[in-house]
Parts: C-alpha cells; sequence; structure tokens
C-alpha cells in the first residue's frame, strides 16, 4: 500500500511520476502524450490488484493507490482536491468568482478484470491536462471546472454498476451499501476500512456525502474511447455520441426432454439445444435486417444435463438486445420473441422468455451536441454524430444534469483487452477539442442554475 | 454397511428378502413379479448410496450390500457363488458333468446418479430367475450356466466404463488400477479396501484373478432395458439387437472474436456462437436426413467468455454420431465436417475438430441372433432385429466370445432416470425366451472349446 499524501509531500508515488512526455509517447504532442503515457503507467502495481494483468476494482488496493496519484496529477494541475464519501475524486479548477457553479469532466477509474488502459482513465486524465492547459495559461471561466474520477461504473467487484455516479446524482439508495462482493464484504464495509486519504478519516460515508445539487452543477462532459468500429472505419479520430443506447435483457429458456443420444431417433427427439441453435439463428438474423441500427447478442448458454452422451432437455440462454431507435428496438424484440414461439410450437417443446432488464435509450443534451460537433469540426474531424452501444457514466448523469459524450477511436474497436489501444495524435484532437468546448462554452450566469 | 454372510446365515439383507411374489407385483407371474420387485428393492438403502434417489456407484457401500443381496439370492436359486477380482459376482450352476463350460448370462449392478431401478439389475437378476426355474424342476444341461454381475459399466465413479467385463476378457490393462475417482481414490485402493466377503479377503485384486478363458465359457447372454422407443413403437415386449452402434465423438471448437455486445456491429461480428449455432442446425439436419439409420448429438456446448454482455469469443461443443452401419456413420461424419469447415469460412473464423473416440459397430454373433429370435418368437414376439444406440458389456464380451443381447420394452424408451419402467408381463416374456433359448441350445460338447 502506498503512503498516504496530501498531494504535496514527497513519496513512493510521486517519484514515479510523468509530469512531462516520456518514452515513446514523447513522440506525440506533449499533453497528450503524457495522458497516454500516465494511463499506461496505471495499467501496472500498484494501480493494478493483479501482477500479471490489470484488474483494478471499486474500493481495492490499487483503487486506493491509484485516487492518490489522480489527486497528485490534479493537484500539479492547479485543482484542489477531495474525496465523496462513495470514493469519488473531485478536483476544483476554480472560477474567476470563486464559488461559481462547475462543468464536471469525468469518467471512471475502476477497470475489468484483464482491462485495457483506456477505458476510463482516458477520460479523467483528459480532463486534468485540459485543466493543465488553461492553468498553464492562468485561464479562467465564469464557470469552476471540476474534474471527477468515479471509483465504480463497470461492475467488477459488487454486482451493481455505475453506483459512484448514481451517488452523485442521488440515485443510489442506501440498500446499495448492504451489496456483498464474492467474498461477502458490503459496499458500507469496504468504504469503512478504505485507508484514510489525505489526512481526512473517510469514516462518512453516507450517501450524502456523495450527492451533488444541480445548482453547483452546469453540465456533464465524459470523454471515453469509442470501444467500437466506427470511427476507425470512417477515418476520424473523434466523434459525438448523440445517445447511450436502449437496452433490453432477456433470460431465454427452451424445456425438451433429454434422453440417451444413442438410442432416441431424430424423429423423436425434443432437442432443447436444437432448438436453441435455431433460436440463435433467428436472433442474428433479425438483427442483422436492421443493419448498423441495432444488435443483438446471445452472451450465455447453458445446457443441461450437458453429457457428452444425453440429449439436451434443457437450455437457457441469455438475450441482449439494443439500439438507439426505441422503435426498432421493440420492433426486433417482438419479431424475435414471436420466433422463439414459433420454434417451439413446431418442435413440440417450451419455451420461456423473463425480460431481466429494460433500459430506454439515454439521449445526450441537444444543445451539447451541437456544441461538441462544432468543437469537434474545429479540430478536423466532420463531428459525427454516433449511438454509443455501451454503457456509461453519462447514462447516469445525463438523467440529472444535461451531459454530452466525445468518443474516442480505439484500435479495431477492442475493448475489455489488453489489446486496447489509442494514439497520442487522437487523444490530442480529443484534448484540442475538449479545450474549443470549454473555451466557447455559451455561459450565462443569469440562467445558470446557480 | 450391512453384515458381511456367506449366503447361508440369517442376515438383516435376507430379512427383507422377496424370495416370492410380493406386493403390486403379484398380479404378473410369479417368476418376473419376482424379478421386478428385486430390481424395485435394490432402489433404496442400503443398496443405494444416496437416500433419494438410485445412486450405486461401482466398489461403494450399496455396492457392497448389493454384491451380498445377489450372491443370497444366487444361493436360493441351487447356484456357487464367488467374487472375482475386480467385483464381479460370478454364481455357477453346475452341468450334467461338473466342469463344463459355461453359457455365461448376465449384466451389471452399479448405476448412475438419479437413475432408475432397471439398467443392468434387470439382466442380472432375470439369469438368477432363469436358473431358479430349471432348478426347481431338476433340470440340468451339458453346459453349466453362469450369471455374472458385472461391478462397473456406467463408469459413474471413475472416468473409465465397462471396466469389469473388461477384466473378465482381459482387455483391462494394470495401468487402469490407477485411474483416481473425484476423491482421489484409486480403483486398486478401492478394491483393497472392499470389505471382505462370505469368509474370504478381497485381497488379491489382481486382473489376473479375474480373466476368464475362453475354453471356460460357451458364449455370452445379455438382457437389458432397450433404453430406447422402438419396441414400444412397435408395440412388443422383447427384440433382439443385431450389434451395437458404431460411434464418433468429437471435440469441436469455433474460434471467433469477442467483442462488446453494444458497440460491435452485426455486420463486423465474428461470433462463435453465432457459428456454433448454425453447426448445430447442420448436424441435426444431416443426421435426420439418414431416418432411423442414424443419430448424431451436441449435448454439451461451452461459450467463452460467458457474459450477458460480450459476444462470444469462443465456443467448443460435443459431437456424438452413432449407427449401426459404419458405412454411413462415415458419410454423416464426412458431410458435418465438411459443413462445418464451410460455416467458419464463410464467417471468417477458425474451427477445430479432434475426433476423442472411434468405436467400429460390435456385432452380435450370427448364429446367436437366430437362435434368440427364433426363441423369441415362440413366446408370442415378431423377434425384431434392432441396433442398440447404447454402448453395453455385450460390446465387450462379443470380442471375446460368441454374444447376444435381448432387449426389454420400457416405458417411453426413458432410461437413465427414476421414472424407468418396465412390465412383469414384458419379463415374463423375457424370461419365457431366455429359458427356450437356454433348452434349445444347440450344444455340441465336441465343438465345445473345453
Amino acid at each position: 500500500m502506498p503512503t498516504p499524501n496530501s498531494g504535496q509531500g514527497s513519496t513512493a508515488i510521486e517519484a514515479t511520476d510523468l509530469s512531462t512526455a516520456s518514452g515513446s509517447a514523447a513522440s506525440g504532442p506533449a499533453g497528450a502524450a503524457r495522458v497516454v503515457a500516465r494511463c499506461d503507467m496505471l495499467k501496472h502495481a500498484p494501480f493494478s490488484d493483479s501482477s500479471d494483468q490489470l484488474f483494478r476494482p471499486f474500493l481495492g488496493e490499487a483503487h486506493h493507490a491509484t485516487i492518490l496519484q489522480v489527486m497528485n496529477w490534479a493537484v500539479q494541475a492547479g485543482m484542489t482536491t477531495r474525496l465523496d464519501g462513495i470514493g469519488n475524486v473531485v478536483a476544483r479548477y476554480e472560477a474567476t468568482a470563486p464559488g461559481a457553479p462547475a462543468i464536471l469532466i469525468g469518467s471512471h477509474i475502476d477497470s475489468v478484470r484483464n482491462a485495457g488502459a483506456y477505458d476510463g482513465p482516458l477520460g479523467v486524465l483528459l480532463g486534468i491536462d485540459l485543466v493543465a492547459r488553461f492553468h498553464s495559461k492562468g485561464e479562467r471561466f465564469p464557470f469552476a471546472l471540476e474534474v471527477i474520477a468515479f471509483g465504480d461504473e463497470e461492475g467488477s467487484r459488487f454486482p451493481s454498476s455505475m453506483m459512484c455516479s448514481r451517488a452523485v446524482t442521488g440515485a443510489l439508495d442506501a440498500e446499495a451499501l448492504d451489496i456483498l462482493d464474492s467474498e461477502g464484504i458490503s459496499v458500507g464495509q469496504a468504504l469503512e476500512t478504505f485507508p484514510r486519504i489525505a489526512g481526512q478519516e473517510l469514516t462518512d460515508h453516507r450517501l450524502d456525502q456523495s450527492r451533488r445539487s444541480i445548482d453547483e452543477l452546469v453540465c456533464f462532459v465524459e470523454a471515453h474511447i469509442e470501444q467500437g468500429p466506427l470511427l476507425e472505419a470512417i477515418d476520424e479520430a473523434i466523434g459525438v455520441a448523440t445517445s447511450i443506447a436502449g437496452q433490453q435483457r432477456y433470460q431465454v429458456t427452451f424445456c425438451g426432454q433429454a434422453g440417451h443420444a444413442g438410442t432416441t431417433s431424430m424423429l423423436l427427439r425434443k432437442d432443447a439445444l436444437a432448438a436453441s441453435a435455431e433460436a440463435i439463428q433467428l436472433i442474428e438474423n433479425v438483427a442483422t435486417s436492421f443493419g448498423e441500427d441495432l444488435v443483438a447478442t446471445v452472451g450465455q448458454v447453458d445446457a443441461r444435463p450437458g453429457a457428452v452422451n444425453v440429449i439436451p432437455g434443457q437450455v437457457a440462454f441469455t438475450l441482449d438486445i439494443r439500439s438507439g431507435d426505441d422503435g426498432l428496438r421493440k420492433i426486433a424484440a417482438a419479431r424475435i420473441l414471436e420466433g422463439l414461439g414459433a420454434i417451439a410450437e413446431r418442435r413440440g417443446i417450451a419455451v420461456d422468455h423473463d425480460l431481466v432488464q429494460d433500459l430506454p435509450p439515454s439521449p445526450c443534451d441537444p444543445e451539447l451536441i451541437e456544441l461538441m460537433v462544432e468543437a469537434v469540426r474545429k479540430t478536423g474531424s466532420s463531428g459525427r454524430k454516433m449511438v454509443s452501444g455501451a454503457g456509461h457514466d453519462t447514462m447516469v448523469m445525463s438523467k440529472f444534469i444535461p451531459s454530452i459524450l466525445l468518443f474516442i477511436r480505439c484500435l479495431n474497436g477492442i475493448s475489455h483487452n489488453p489489446a486496447e489501444s489509442v494514439t497520442v495524435e487522437d487523444v490530442d484532437q480529443a484534448l484540442d477539442a475538449l479545450e474549443h468546448f470549454i473555451r466557447y462554452f455559451p455561459y450565462d450566469p443569469e440562467q445558470a442554475p446557480g
């Protein structure tokens, strides 16, 4: 465990700091190279709880080390820092008039198992380097800039995701503190035992401590790798998400009859796996018929009894349908469910489907979309509008304050994988776009919530 | 653990003995009713190692209790009994001239988990009751009758099946004694600690002790439930297996690319599960095109990484193909493998298939087939010849001595399930057919191996 520090002292962590670009990243523009190098640095111990891969779960030791490091970098960029009641780092760059509402910029610093370096931290470190740009020129705005590093977005420790942005918006209820990890430790217990930071005991983990008032905030800006292949396909560095796709998840179960693989003729079988195979084909065909506008995925399948010489009598699988267009999503779901029923009826077996999640699309703010498109165009990309198929903290924040999501191209669209990769040039363009967005933000204190 | 006994004393087990038909089974012919009632009795403790279902693994406590009970019944039927080196009960009804070669009649007394009562024990108890019929009339033959109760056919304790019939034929090598069960106990260790039986220490478990010479044996006769629906479909009580189907088992693996379920458009996916679904459909279609002559089954499927929001990058499944006709089996396998390759190529992903088992058909003896068909016809059925899709000890024995397999109808073809069911009338007809088979067996001592 690294030595706690106030962001001012010299510590083991600070000794590995990258105040300027270094190494291979030095070939690109300095700020962007530093952002990429910092993400890369956070891949390894003490910033990962695993020695051979990146794994940074919420409220683990690596999360703690990362909080200290991010605070350190934020202080260097001219900000004051604090940790809120649920473990979010909040760093503030004051407005021209102290206490003015803030534009909140950020993403998350937790990770899945065997993660890539950029999913989350890139958005946080872009925010810090953006502030560093303004700070180095002595530039301040009528609004403050706050950078937030959410502690849980992925849900890779507790069976609940985006807990930290939900706490900020007040959408996380107290029962969440009782959720247990795989070792039986609750969120509340994990918060109570989280080491003290910057001389302050994190004893007051009440959710009230994390909740923000809309009076304090202007809007939320998240920058994130695309985690998909579209920007690469159109050869552009950055794009603007107009919405986070709506999503339905079903648990589908076919019940046929188990039987001996050697003695039951093909014509007499009620094979739940053969029925499921037909269903998975149907799902793929229906989704493909919507082109780029919709995706449907069967990710888990469980065939029982699961013996090489027994015809599967029961097969359960998951179905995940997503689209930026709520109407298309519902049409596709209806076609698929109708098809599942037809397959079951023709085969004389039973099918059951439970809707286990139904999230409507989360649109970004229309005015912020146009502002960000304009900022992207100023930096040389076309300002491509896209739908995010993946969930992000922006989903939660957009229900609370006007929000916008900037996407950065990633190699082959690969994410949640050590092969995750971005270029310094693309990151630099994102930094330029964010700078333009902030500098020309049409802030009217009279209309501001505060 | 029941008290060991020599088959002569009065023991707890003998107190529950069914020397004559009793209970609901009493409505049918006495011998057959007794056979069915004895099978039913063996469903429960101490003859099952599970309190709520039948589970009788090789060399467990229930197996030991069952050995004692079977020996007891065999002694009552006029036989002498012994346990061989691998745990098979061998009961002998002497020939007119002592020491003559024997017709070996039997099946297995181990069971799968959550088993039915008749898979195995029915053939053993039919053998004992057949001898009881002859013994009650004082009838002896120029050949002896031996009833064998194999200790392992199912392979439900150790990851190897038919070990006990293989030991009898000499096809089990000494390395088998080192095979471990799920608790790390080897076959050899389990044999060493198996309680002493009938005053004799089972210390000499050398496989030599179990191996028989072909000079001692005339042929092998197994009676077994069909475990399939054909006899029920043609409304006949019994039929004759001409062969045990040949069988190939493959492990098939599709390797695509895992990806985010929300961000990867349908057109850019390399979904290993969608490919596998297409393959499972193909397998069903190819097998069905051969009608009653062939079956193919995908029983296990494993999709990875197996998360609801991740496109499966790798899917492995088992493929089991069986046919009584070796040529058809090979044609079907070739068509399926060709189809798998075409699916992989069209989808731009990789496929791999490993042949993990390739058993040729095990034909029954042509002369014995005709003798058994004749015996079946004498009892009122048509003498239907059938292929056994399931494996049986007859598979092993037929490579050693002439062998024949008599099938008995079972309700709905269900087996390996507590719902396994036979009727007393069908069992009685099987007993009549076996009686005819033995009484009119064309035994020529001059041509006999001994």
